[in-house]
C-alpha cells in the first residue's frame, strides 16, 4: 500500500527542530511493508494544510500526519483532515474525561499549571474516527476511514508519537497488509557504518527475499533483515540462512537481535549475567553515560554511583587521581583515565568502573591533543585497560559519540574476559 | 519569496538515514527572510520526481533540491530537473577538468577508486546554468534561472552541501532579496505551553507584522516575533514594542531573548553573576541535568561535582543522607531531597547543590507517591528550598521533564534570592 508521511509545523519549515519523526516512521512503515513514496513537511496554514493533505489522499492509500493536534490556535491538523475528507467534529466523552483527569492532576500538583478553554478543542474528534489514548500528553491521536482512504494523525513530540504508533497504529496497520511482512533486527556495535556496508555489500547487491537494510545510528549499525511469504513460518525461514550468515561476519560485534533492546540495556544485562557491580566516572560525558545506563529500569541493581567530576579537584577529590598525573599527562590522558577508574571502583566498593575524560571542544585542543581526544578506562580486580578514541564534529556531537562508544567499549571489556571471575 | 526544499533519495524515504538537510536549509532561509512553505521528500522515481519538481517550480519561485547528482543510474535529480524546465542538457569542460582532477587524486591514493564512464555524467550541466564547484566531492551544485523561476541543486552529503550553502548559495539568495526579515526571540520557562498560548491569545489574533510563533519544547516555550521591513531598522522599530509588552506579560519567566542560548547556559550565567559554584546530586534523572550543565563549553567554571547517587548507599556514603530518613520517609521524600541538597553542597564544597529524587516508573510508585513524584532541593548556605512536582509519560519521558524543571527550578532559587549574598 502506498503511504505518505505528512509532518504539520511552521517549526520544522523554520528549521527549528529536525524532523526525527518522519525518519522514524518511514522505517516503521518499511518493516510493515508499507511503501512510502513521499514525505512533506507543511506549515500550520490552513490553506497549504487543505490542499497538502487533499494531493496526499489523492495519490496514498495512507496518510499519516504528525504535529498540529495540540491546544493552540496554531494547531488545525485535525480540523483541516475533517473538513478535507467531509467529516464532522464530534466531542469525544471519553477523551474529555482523559483529559480533565490529566490537567486535574497537574492543577493539583503544580499550581502554575491550569486547564484553560483552549485544552477542551483537544476532546474533539471527527465523527467515526478511532480514537487513540495520548499517555503521555493531551492531545488524542486518530485513525480516520472513508472511501477507501487512512488518514492517521498522530501528535507531533516524539515521546508521545512513538508509543502510540508502536501500541496501537503499528498493529492497526499490520492488520491491513495482505501479505505477511516479517523482519529480524541484528543491532552492532564496535564497528564504523562504512565497514558494515563493505561487510554485506555482496550480500545487499544480490538480495531480493529476504532484504538486509543498514541504519546507522550514532555508534551503532542496526540491519534490518526483511522477507515477505504467506506466512510467518515461511518468512522465519527465508531470513534463518541470512540470519546466520550475518552473525557468521559480525560475531561478538552483535549486541542484539531484539527489536527493542536498546545497547545500555545490553550492557546491563550482561552485568547482571556476571553479578557485576558498575560505578561510572565520567568527566567530558558529564553524566551522560550514567544517564542512559539509568533509562533503563532496574537499573539500580547493578549500578549505584556515579561520580561527575568535571574539574581536577573533583578528580583528585573523589577518585583519588593524583596531582603529579594531573600536572604530567592532564586530566586527558592515559594515565588520569586509569586513576579514574581505580580510584571509582574502590570508594563505590563496585567491582568494574568506567572513566571517561575528553576534549569535547570547542576550547582545549592542542595539536597533540586535539579536540575529540578521549581515553577512556576500564578497572576491574585491580587490572585497568586504557583505549584512546578521537571524534570529529561539534561539541555536542563529540559527547553523543563519547556516550555510544563508552557503552561498546564497556560491552567489549566485558567480552574481552577482563572481568570474567578467576 | 516561496521557496520549496525537494530532497531526493529512497534512503530518507526508508528511514535509512533523517533528513537534516531539510532543517539546516530551512534555518538558512528563514535568516534570508525567504518563506519556505514546504518540504518534500521523494524517492529516486522518474515519474515521482517529475511531478513532485513540476508541483514545486508550479507554487515556489525558488526550489532548492538536494541529493541525486552523483554518478550511478539511479541519481536523476538534474536530468529530471532540465526536462521538467525544458532546458538541454550540455558537457561543462570546466566541471569535466575538476572531476578528472578529483577522481586522479583518489586514484593515486585508494586503489579501489577508478574513474567510470558514468563519473562523466556528472559534468553534463543545464545550459546557460550557473556551475557551483563542490570542493568536497564529485557532484558540482547548479542554479538554473528560468521564466522567474529558480531551481538550486546540491549534492546530497551534508558535508559537501554545506559548503556550498554558504559559499554560493546564500550570497546568490541574499542578492535576490527585496525585503529585510529579522527576528527575535524569547525564551520562557517555568509555565506551561497552553497557558503561554492562553496569555497571547490577544496578540496573536490580532498580529500581521511583525508575527509571534510559539514553540514548545520540553519544559520551555520559545515565542519567535518576525517582522518584515525595508530594512533592519525599520524591523527593529515593529519589533520593539511586542518584545515589550511580552516582557512585561512573562517577566522573570523568560530566561533569554539571544536565539542560540540555552536554558543551562542562561543558568551558568547566572551561578557566574553571582559568583557561585554549583554541584550536582542525582538520583532519578541519572547524571542528565549534570550533561545538559557540561552542554556549556566553559561549564568547569562553575561547575566542577557532580553526584548520581542512584542506591540508597551512595546517597549514605557520599552525601551523608541519614538511614533514619530513608527508613522512615524513603528515598523519594523531601527530607531525602534536603539531605542530598545539604550533603552535595558540603562535600563538593560548593556554595549552591541541586539535588533529585524521585519516581521515574515503570515501577516503585505507590499510592501515595505515584510513578512522576519528584522532590528536588536547592541548598544555599546551609539553607535549603525544597519542592514537590509530579509529571506524567513513559520512564524516558518524566526523566526529561525531571531535567529540564530541574534548570528551570535552580533558576527560580537564585532568582527568588535564596542565594544572593548577605
Amino acid at each position: 500500500m502506498i503511504t505518505e508521511l505528512v509532518s504539520v509545523g511552521t517549526e520544522i519549515l523554520l528549521g527549528n527542530i529536525v524532523n526525527t519523526n518522519s525518519a522514524y516512521l518511514s522505517e516503521k512503515c518499511a518493516q510493515l511493508g508499507l511503501s512510502v513514496y513521499y514525505q512533506t513537511v507543511v506549515g500550520d496554514n490552513e490553506e497549504r494544510m487543505k490542499a497538502t493533505i487533499r494531493t496526499a489522499l489523492d495519490r496514498s492509500d495512507i496518510v499519516i500526519l504528525t504535529g498540529g493536534l495540540g491546544p493552540t490556535e496554531d494547531d488545525l491538523t485535525k480540523e483541516v483532515t475533517a473538513e478535507v475528507m467531509g467529516i464532522p467534529l464530534v466531542e469525544d466523552p471519553h477523551s474529555r474525561e482523559l483529559l480533565e483527569a490529566y490537567m486535574e492532576q497537574y492543577k493539583n500538583n503544580n499550581s502554575q499549571r491550569r486547564i484553560t478553554a483552549n485544552n477542551y478543542k483537544q476532546a474533539m474528534v471527527p465523527q467515526g474516527a478511532l480514537v487513540l489514548d495520548n499517555h503521555n500528553g493531551t492531545a488524542p491521536g486518530l485513525i480516520i476511514e472513508k472511501d477507501g482512504k487512512t488518514a492517521i494523525l498522530l501528535p507531533g513530540p516524539p515521546n508521545e508519537m512513538k508509543p502510540m504508533f508502536e501500541e496501537e497504529v503499528f498493529p492497526y496497520l499490520r492488520r491491513k497488509q495482505p501479505e505477511i511482512i516479517y523482519s529480524q533486527m541484528i543491532k552492532i556495535c564496535s564497528i564504523g557504518e562504512s565497514q558494515v556496508a563493505d561487510e554485506i555489500r555482496d550480500l545487499i547487491e544480490n538480495q531480493t527475499n529476504p532484504t538486509i537494510a543498514p541504519y546507522a545510528k550514532t555508534g551503532e549499525v542496526h540491519l534490518r533483515i526483511t522477507a515477505k511469504a504467506e506466512n510467518e513460518k515461511d518468512c522465519r525461514k527465508l531470513i534463518k540462512p541470512v540470519v546466520h550468515e550475518l552473525k557468521g561476519r559480525f560475531g561478538k560485534n552483535i549486541f542484539s537481535t531484539d527489536e527493542k533492546k536498546t545497547l545500555e540495556e545490553a550492557v546491563i544485562d550482561m552485568l547482571k549475567d556476571q553479578g557485576l557491580t558498575l560505578a561510572l566516572a565520567e568527566s567530558c560525558t558529564g553524566g551522560a553515560v550514567a544517564s542512559r545506563i539509568v533509562n533503563v529500569p532496574g537499573a539500580s541493581e547493578v549500578f549505584g554511583h556515579g561520580f561527575v567530576t568535571y574539574s581536577n579537584r573533583a578528580k583528585r577529590k573523589f577518585l583519588g587521581v593524583k596531582k603529579s598525573t594531573l600536572k604530567t599527562h592532564g586530566a586527558v590522558s592515559e594515565k588520569c583515565a586509569k586513576e579514574m577508574a581505580k580510584g571509582g571502583c574502590f570508594v563505590a566498593k563496585s567491582d568494574i568502573c568506567l572513566s571517561i575524560t575528553g576534549i569535547a571542544g570547542p576550547g582545549g585542543g592542542t595539536e597533540e591533543k586535539p579536540v575529540g581526544t578521549v581515553f577512556m578506562g576500564c578497572c576491574y580486580n585491580d587490572k585497568v585497560i586504557v583505549r584512546e578514541f578521537h571524534f570529529t564534529g561539534n561539541r555536542m556531537k563529540i559527547r553523543e559519540q563519547t556516550t555510544a562508544h563508552a557503552l561498546a567499549f564497556l560491552r567489549e571489556c566485558m567480552l574481552e574476559g577482563v572481568t570474567r571471575k578467576e
